[in-house]
C-alpha cells in the first residue's frame, strides 16, 4: 500500500486516459496533493508515440489497487477499472461517460462532462483552479483529445471539444489537424497485431442487468488490413468469448476516414444485437453506416435492448 | 408524461432539496431548457417560512417519474429519488453527497462536491456560466446553504460555504447570523408533530449492500422536547421497522445550540451500530458528543460495518 493518491485510467488505456492520469496528477500535485500518475494496462502503440513526442515518461503500471486511494479518469464504472479498486477508496472521478457503478461512503469531487474526451473536461478544471497550461501538458491533452475524437470528427464531438483544441493548439504551437493525421496513422499500425491483440487491444466491459458484454473497437484509416482476417478475429472473439463467459460480444471495425464501421459478433443473442443496431447479421459480420463512437452510438443501444 | 424536465430533489426534501430544485430550474431555463422544479414529497415547516419569506411557489409535486426526464439535485440514490425514478431518463446530477447508485446509459453532466449544501454547488454553476445571481434567487440558495450546514456550524461545512455565504447574503441583503438563528427557530418547530411524524421528518433510507437501512435526524434548538417522548418515538420507529422491512433503523435527535445528538435504535444490529459509532446504547439510546451530520459522521461508519 503506498501513501500516494493514484490518477488511474481504465483497463487497456487508450491515450486519452494515459494523458488524463498525467496531466490531472500534475494538477493535484500544484494543489498540494501527493498524487502519482498510473496506469491499468499495457501502453498501445499511439500512445507510445504521444509520449515520446512529447518527452513523458509513461505513468507506472498499477497491478492492484486493493487499499489504495484512487482517483479515477476517463471510466467510471468497474467492470473497467484497475483490479482490486473495489477493495481501493476512490476519492474523486474525472470522465465523459455514461454514469456506471462505482459508489463512495463520502462525498467527493465527481466530474462528469457529456464531451468528446476527458482532456476536454480536464482544460476545464485548470481554468477554474486559475491554473495555467504549460506547452507539455497542452500537447499531452490535446493528444488525448484528439485521439478519442477522432481529429473532432466522431459524432461526440462538441462546440466545447473544439473550443478547447484550439486553444490547446495554441499553447502547444502544433497545426492540428497535421498533428491528428499523424496520430490516425500511430493508431492504425496494425500489422504485427495478432487476431487476439486486435480483439483485446481497445475492448470495453460492461455487465446490461445480469447480461454481461464486451464490446471491442479497431479504429484505423486501413480497414482491409482488418477484414482481411475476419476468420482469425471472429475465432479470437469465440476464445474470448468462452474464457470470460460474455454473453455477448461485438467487435467494431471503425473506419477513420469514410466514417463508418463493420461490425462482427459473438455470444448468444445475434438478433436483439443485429435489432438494437439496426441492421442485419450475415455471417456474423455487419455494416453500420455513420457508425464511429462505441459510446454514443452502440453502448446504449445494446444496453437497452440486452438489460 | 411531461416534455418538460423535472428538477427534482430527494424524498422527505428539506430546505436545501426543495431551494435547489427551484433554482437550478432558474438557471436551466435560462440556458434555454424546458426545465421545471419539483418536489418528492410534502414542505417542512422551515422550507413553508423560506418560500413565504421570499415570495417563492413552492414547486409542484411529483407523483410518478415514469418516463420522465429528470435532473436530479441533492441526492444520487435510488432509495431516496423520487417514485418511478428507475423507469426515468435522468440527465444531469447536481449534488455534494456521497456517490450512489444511480446510472445512465448515456454521458451526462455529473456534478457532485465535497460541500456543505448543493445550494454552494449551484452558487458555482451560475459563476461558471456567467449568469448573474438576483437577490430572491441568492436569497433561496442562502437559505439551502445555511439551512444544511446549520448556520456554517454543521462538520460539513467548508472555506467554500462560508465564501459562498458572505457573497449570497450580501446579494440578498440580509445579515446570514441572524437569518439562520431565524430559520434554526423555525426547523425546531416540534410542538405539534406525533412521535410518527417526527420519525419520518427528515428520514434517508440506504442500501448498503443487502441491508436495507432507515436513518432519521430531528435537529432542533430544543432536544428536550423530542427527548422526553423517547418511548413514543422508539415505538413509532419499531412500527416504521416493520412497515418497510428495515434491518437497521437509527434516528439521531440533535441539539443545534450544544452541538452533539442522541441516537435511538430499532432492529436487529444493536451491537453493531454502537461499535460503529463508538458508543454503547442503553435502554436503545445513546449520546454521541460532537456528531451534528448523518452524511459525514454516521453514514460512512454504519456503511462500513454493515456492508
Amino acid at each position: 500500500m503506498s501513501e500516494s493518491i493514484h490518477v488511474i485510467g481504465h483497463q487497456q488505456p487508450d491515450t486519452d486516459a494515459i494523458t488524463a492520469a498525467l496531466v490531472h496528477a500534475r494538477l493535484k500535485q500544484r494543489q498540494g496533493v501527493d498524487a502519482v500518475p498510473a496506469r491499468a494496462g499495457e501502453i498501445n502503440p499511439e500512445t507510445e508515440f504521444v509520449l515520446d513526442h512529447w518527452d513523458v515518461d509513461p505513468p507506472s503500471l498499477l497491478e492492484d489497487a486493493t487499499d489504495e486511494e484512487l482517483i479515477l479518469v476517463d471510466h467510471n464504472e468497474h467492470s473497467q477499472t484497475v483490479s482490486g479498486a473495489r477493495e481501493a477508496a476512490v476519492t474523486e472521478v474525472v470522465d465523459h461517460h455514461r454514469i456506471g457503478d462505482v459508489t463512495t461512503s463520502n462525498p467527493i469531487h465527481f466530474r462528469n462532462e457529456p464531451v468528446g474526451s476527458t482532456a476536454t473536461v480536464l482544460a476545464g478544471l485548470f481554468e477554474e483552479a486559475g491554473e495555467a497550461i504549460d506547452s507539455q501538458t497542452a500537447g499531452l491533452l490535446l493528444s488525448g483529445l484528439l485521439s478519442d475524437t477522432v481529429v473532432l470528427r466522431s459524432p461526440t464531438t462538441t462546440d466545447r471539444d473544439r473550443e478547447v483544441a484550439e486553444k490547446l493548439a495554441a499553447i502547444a504551437d502544433v497545426d492540428y489537424e497535421e498533428y491528428g493525421k499523424t496520430l490516425l496513422t500511430q493508431k492504425s499500425k496494425l500489422g504485427e497485431k495478432s487476431p487476439r491483440e486486435m480483439v483485446l487491444g481497445d475492448f470495453k466491459e460492461f455487465e446490461f442487468g445480469s447480461t454481461l458484454v464486451g464490446i471491442g473497437q479497431v479504429e484505423t484509416v486501413s480497414p482491409d488490413v482488418v477484414l482481411d482476417q475476419r476468420d482469425e478475429i471472429i475465432a479470437a472473439m469465440d476464445e474470448v468469448l468462452d474464457e470470460r463467459s460474455y454473453d455477448v460480444f461485438v467487435m467494431l471495425v471503425t473506419d477513420l476516414l469514410e466514417e463508418d464501421s463493420t461490425a462482427f459478433v459473438a455470444g448468444d443473442h445475434t438478433d436483439t444485437v443485429a435489432e438494437a443496431l439496426d441492421t442485419t447479421f450475415e455471417d456474423r459480420e455487419a455494416f453500420l453506416p455513420g457508425v464511429m463512437s462505441r459510446k454514443k452510438q452502440v453502448v446504449p443501444k445494446l444496453e437497452a435492448a440486452l438489460r
